[in-house]
């Protein structure tokens, strides 16, 4: 029976967001914005800036929300994820990020990982202590969109077999928590990469291998290096650093998901994380709409009525709120969906879109907001500024939009026997 | 708990409106273009050649689908409407805009009329008998955006109490339905009007009067006339002529909405409109894409590939289904918060928006899957054309998205104590 | 010198197509939608009522001033052509299209004809009598977008020598006046097609061949046949029926363009007439803009002011004359790069954007103005519906942007050595 | 007779600023970015870092370039100033608006300064030495959208006649260089304000006085205070201080324009400047699209073949290019139009239509490099980052486009006989 409206566990789920948030998220971009009253002398100390609020996080719950139930954790269905995100997101964004990066990391252990294998490596985030971080190793600098691509060169980080371990090559970068807090590598890390095997094609050969801090430990330091901090335009206090591993040893039971098998597990954590995007587009809209409604309905900018009086205000203010209403409704049938049926092409397609559709409105939505506010909107005491710089990565993260999401549609499409509106009203007879 | 699923009830909606379209919709644009091997020699003509299958929707049950059942009829909630418009939208227009447009002219009586009314007025409406026509005649030639505008003019259409009647003047135009099969009068017209009483606000002077033929025809011919059929660019099957209104004497128990009502009423029922003209643009989009993917994944147009590998095809096709879905998804829940608190002002907002999102989604679609198609799709077989001509209406008809809608909703965000979110997650602490 | 003023030459081509348009094509619609009272009843006859206006146009010099002057026309530079396009769409499409579509035919000759070629067959349409139609038959069923592709299919029109003669096969559709007056043929035709020739490449099999009204009486009944006269969403009084040749015999004098330089000239006939469709969609934003701009000045729509007043609709003004000042701003700047170096690339590159532009930014004013001007531009006796109809082949015809003019800014970007401001500044040192 | 090659001259102005640019602005960022490896402590420092850029300016003869050749400059036609803008934003932007800044800040002195002002204020300008900032004065705290509506509140900065002097109070915000290198002024401001006066309307209150650094340092530090610097989302080394007046005193005999001219000469100044506009657009285009070809040609992501054969991403640099050719153009029709009739409403139009399509495509574009690049571009060692914060400002600033710049050409086309082709064709018969 088609519905909108959420459980009462999914009304508490926000309840406790929302308080997690004005408490820790409300002013973590003054935290990681300056220490003291100057700017942060790294890059790197930005992130590091915000353990503390990632621990109030691992005590209010809020990685263990993302376990599922059956390995221990409280996570229900990805729809509460969504409802999740939103509310961090309409409230801040790198320390959410951060959070959050530590769910994306831990997902192929839930969709691949053999009960032995998640009962060893999930323990550290099931304990409510700390600040463990988990990451989601995936990214290269000579670029991702490909790496499955016959003829294309595949990952170029490489894990050889010799003995009982893999010995890992290669660079990677981006990955959110990669680094850990101290650049000696996040808790875990579940790192994509290619075991190269003759016969098999590029997608074939991918992995997923576990790396923990341990692990990390037990090599000589070369075999980890953090080379930089990228500095980004937005998201200023999240951790993606560039890194190289040099004939790191890890042991072969580290190995999560197999050739054959790792691209699948990559793709289909790229689908729930897509939606996840998708409601972080929501969290921003909400910000704008919010700031720009209520500046509408306080400014006069020297007229004799409010600004909300002028039809080319209001304008933009339905423009900003259509989106936003639009990429919700979206983001939770997405979010249904996927719980239905997680393999699914016909879900999966939903998602993307989800990001795609929720991505690509949230910068159109600041931007609106920026030029409805006009130019008070350029002082970075405004908070629309800062806002865009979070929102442009949106759509250019987790699988840019152009080269990846775009693309894994277009392949659902032509898709034999694709039928267009089975996750809507089943397969057509 | 929200959910994505249709009820056993709503997938036999479905089934059952698909079974009436693909024996009575799929062939009616050949029946309304051409008389015999010519087109119509007259453009009324083409409304007249569909009486069979108006007649074949009340046989149907579609009429009686349309009136709410605690009224004798099987109208569930709303949202089942938006099923039912989807369906037949995605495969018709015309025919089906006549079937809709007697469930709006009843609408009034739904929400304002007293149960004696209901019971005298709705008779032929549940006799699943005949063709019975109704239609809401509201629009005038001079315009109807502001016709509760303070200062500004107020209906044109004047009703002035005589003894024991209403003594009508003025004109109206575009009315689906009002001319009737013989322009003598659809079977029942509620007609809004204004009764103009000094000390009234234009607003407060607006009312709504039952007009049935069997008063027009105890009146003069002159009383009432059809003075022209507006010829369309779409939906040119359509009934909506340019009727006058000459001392038209109808009895003072036909009033339905009495001055300081009238309004209310008119608004509430083109909030519900509101959302079902989202499901007509759902539909609409929906043929454009099944159309065209099936195009892409055929044809080569001389290349060595099907044109589904080309990415700016696909990137077409992209952007048709992201509209399509998160249309869909809005109308839907829209349609649920309508359900849940129909005079409720951010309910309405929520119908409103997926009128603007799903009219000018479905434009956009269109002219986006003629550009794919390419030149074929200026060839009036293909049926990009007609689609076209047809969906160019959603915008500006049930209150133009620039003139109306707009205004609406804007004067919703002014409201004093308006809660932005509301809708989806209740009124904030 | 960078200058914007129109020469004294230049005003008179204005002045007198303007003289003409307003004479012959403000009431040409009238003429070809009526036949008496009623509908044509052939579509064809649509295109033949055209007649008196086109031979209006030879004797006032239209087809001369298509012809450039060394060749004994009084054609100046194409930025008169763009000018009398322009006046001519401002007012009327399809006896313009026609008009147009002889000088389009001819100017392979121009670009490729020996004098003697020129001589002989440019003599009908220099003599300022009759009704000469000339057309350039290129466009085939199958599609043309890649008819140059290695790889693909290539041309299904083909020519092989055979003694004296080249025997001509294959189908052709929507080459504008290709069937003539009377389905026998456009006086004379430039026909491309392949030479199919071991050895050489799709591309350079390429051929263009001149037939004329006498070669094809020459031939059997059978060797050219109109095969429909497809409908069209708009432009409904144009030639473009769909042909086939069946062992059309033509004198191999008749060669035009041989293989190798057959597509280079195709090419370079369409790189013009981007630039033209360009100043079409000019004249066609400019009729939007003085259409509904007069509109808004004029209507209250039941307000207390005249709708220009109102800022969302002041807002849907601006955005059409932006786009039509920017278009023709650019593309006068692509008419005078195509005359300073017609062959180069960047010259090209120039038009085919002006196309772009142009004929996208129609599209969406026409839109916006049945947005602004709201339900009564549904009517057809408001201007805006048909006007849609015509715009939205602009950006499908004359090669589809999507499928080939894109494609050629494409592969203009990636030559080696590409110069981006090159056609602005000159080559950079 | 239209033309679109540049003079001799004008390619000798483009050579001298790509000179000036290559040798003093391609690293500008570097130093106002960065004290040694630091940022600096400041913000005010940001911009005084760049005083030696500014002197180089000086010496170069740029800021003589702005003024007209009879008041002893060197400024040719506006399109030369168009076509130096283009130039010094296709390298770099704040160091450029701070030299632009002067010129606008003169401006108001060469519309309506008597010779003799002129004369006076001039001097130091034309001297080639040193590095005197002017600045115009304009916007408020409050807004300034609206600071000629009657019924408004007008200028919150007011002057009244005292003596010899007028004694003026109140904040201004924003003003490009108005703080001066050491918070004491520009050498000079062109001061809006209002004089009230009983009788007169808000518009024809507003009046344009002189102050020099020499007349605030004449009065007590209160009289001219910086209250601050807002920090900016872009454009971040541009003085644009929060200013108070405390009864500055000035000598009557600075009065530039009187009440009753004020407005005129405000809105004439801010006509030239919004071509001016438009051509930063076309400089941070022209930079977005060498920067993004580049990369494609480059870059394979991982897959088989470069980046720029992929359609999506050729789509992307097309939409580009096709915004900044046809901007450029635009820009360049407009600087002549004002050339030739510079008070005239229809030129008038041109600038502001050239300022709205440049401002808002240059946003659009740069938010179509960084998809296209994609999550590359979200490192701050890439250009789109920083030209975003730049580029946003183009829309809200010079008046933003929604408030300012829409509402000026709405009333151009509301004006009694306005003629839309005008300034194209000439006033129409
Ligand atoms: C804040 C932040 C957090 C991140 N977190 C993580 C993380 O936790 N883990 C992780 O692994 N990564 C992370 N990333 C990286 C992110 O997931 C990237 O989206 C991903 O690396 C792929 O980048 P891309 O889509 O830009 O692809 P690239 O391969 O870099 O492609 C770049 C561009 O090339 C073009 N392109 C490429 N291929 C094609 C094609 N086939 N067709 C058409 N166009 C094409 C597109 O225009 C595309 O935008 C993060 C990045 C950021 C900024
Ligand atoms: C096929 C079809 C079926 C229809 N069925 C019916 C029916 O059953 N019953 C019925 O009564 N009508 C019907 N109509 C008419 C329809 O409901 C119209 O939308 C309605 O009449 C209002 O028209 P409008 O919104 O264009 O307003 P108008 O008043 O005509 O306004 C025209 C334009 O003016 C501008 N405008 C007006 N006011 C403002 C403002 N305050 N602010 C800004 N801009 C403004 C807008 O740009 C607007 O588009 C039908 C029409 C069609 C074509
Ligand atoms: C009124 C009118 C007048 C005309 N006059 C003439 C005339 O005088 N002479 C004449 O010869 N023709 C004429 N035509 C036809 C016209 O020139 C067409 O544009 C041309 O035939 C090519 O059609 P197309 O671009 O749609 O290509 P098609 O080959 O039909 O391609 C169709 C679609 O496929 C896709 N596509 C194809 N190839 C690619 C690719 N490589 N990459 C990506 N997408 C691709 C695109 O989406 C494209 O829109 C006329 C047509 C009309 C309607
Ligand atoms: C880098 C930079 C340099 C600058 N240089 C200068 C300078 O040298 N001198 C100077 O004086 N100023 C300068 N400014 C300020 C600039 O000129 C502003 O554009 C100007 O102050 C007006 O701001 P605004 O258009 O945002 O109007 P505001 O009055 O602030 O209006 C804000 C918003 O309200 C809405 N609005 C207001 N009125 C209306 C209306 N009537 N109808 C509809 N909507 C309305 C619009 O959405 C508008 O965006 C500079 C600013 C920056 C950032
Ligand atoms: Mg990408
Ligand atoms: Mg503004």
């Amino acid at each position: 029976m088609v519905n909108f409206d959420l459980s009462d566990t999914q009304q508490g789920v926000r309840t406790a967001v929302q308080s997690f948030a004005s408490t820790h998220l409300r002013n973590a971009r003054s935290i990681y914005e300056t220490a003291g009253s100057q700017p942060h002398a790294e890059w790197s100390s930005r992130f590091r800036s915000t353990r503390p609020i990632y621990r109030a996080a691992v005590e209010a719950g809020l990685i263990k929300a993302q376990i599922p139930q059956p390995l221990g954790g409280n996570g229900g269905p990805l729809l509460d994820a969504a409802l999740v995100v939103e509310e961090m997101y309409s409230v801040e964004t790198s320390a959410s990020l951060t959070i959050l990066g530590t769910g994306l990391g831990l997902t192929p252990l839930f969709m691949a990982g053999s009960p032995e294998l998640q009962e060893k490596f999930l323990k550290p985030f099931l304990s409510g202590e700390g600040e463990p971080l988990a990451s989601l190793v995936f990214s290269e600098p000579a670029g991702s969109a490909n790496y499955a691509e016959e003829g294309g060169e595949g990952f170029g980080t490489v894990a050889v077999e010799d003995g009982e371990d893999y010995v890992i090559s290669g660079e990677k970068i981006w990955a959110t928590n990669s680094g850990g807090w101290d650049d000696r590598g996040a808790d875990l890390q579940t790192l994509c990469c290619r075991i190269p095997s003759p016969g098999l094609s590029i997608r074939e050969q991918v992995a997923i291998i576990v790396v923990t801090r341990a692990d990390i430990a037990s090599n000589s330091t070369e075999a980890f290096r953090v080379l930089s901090h990228p500095q980004t335009v937005g998201h200023t206090a999240v951790n993606g650093p560039h890194i190289r591993y040099t004939n790191l040893r890890v042991p072969r039971s580290n190995l999560l998901a197999p050739p054959g098998k790792g691209a699948d597990v990559i793709d289909l954590t790229f689908t729930a994380s897509a939606m996840l995007v998708g409601a972080m587009g929501v969290g921003i809209m909400r910000q704008v709409f919010d700031t720009t409604l209520a500046w509408a309905k306080e400014e006069k900018r020297g007229s004799h009525e409010i600004m909300m009086k002028k039809q080319s205000v209001a304008d933009l203010l339905i423009k900003i709120k259509i989106r936003c209403e639009a990429t919700r409704a979206l983001v939770w049938k997405a979010a249904c969906a996927f719980d239905k049926a997680p393999g699914s092409p016909v879900a999966a397609e939903l998602c993307y879109e989800a990001k795609i559709f929720g991505s690509e409105s949230a910068v159109d939505s600041v931007m609106d907001g920026i030029n409805l506010v006009g130019v008070s909107a350029y002082s970075r005491t405004y908070p629309l500024g800062d806002l865009l710089q979070d929102a442009i990565v949106l759509p250019i993260f987790d699988g840019g939009n152009v080269g990846v999401r775009r693309r894994q549609i277009e392949k659902i499409f032509a898709m034999h026997g694709y039928d267009a509106w089975e996750a809507t009203f089943g397969r057509a007879a």
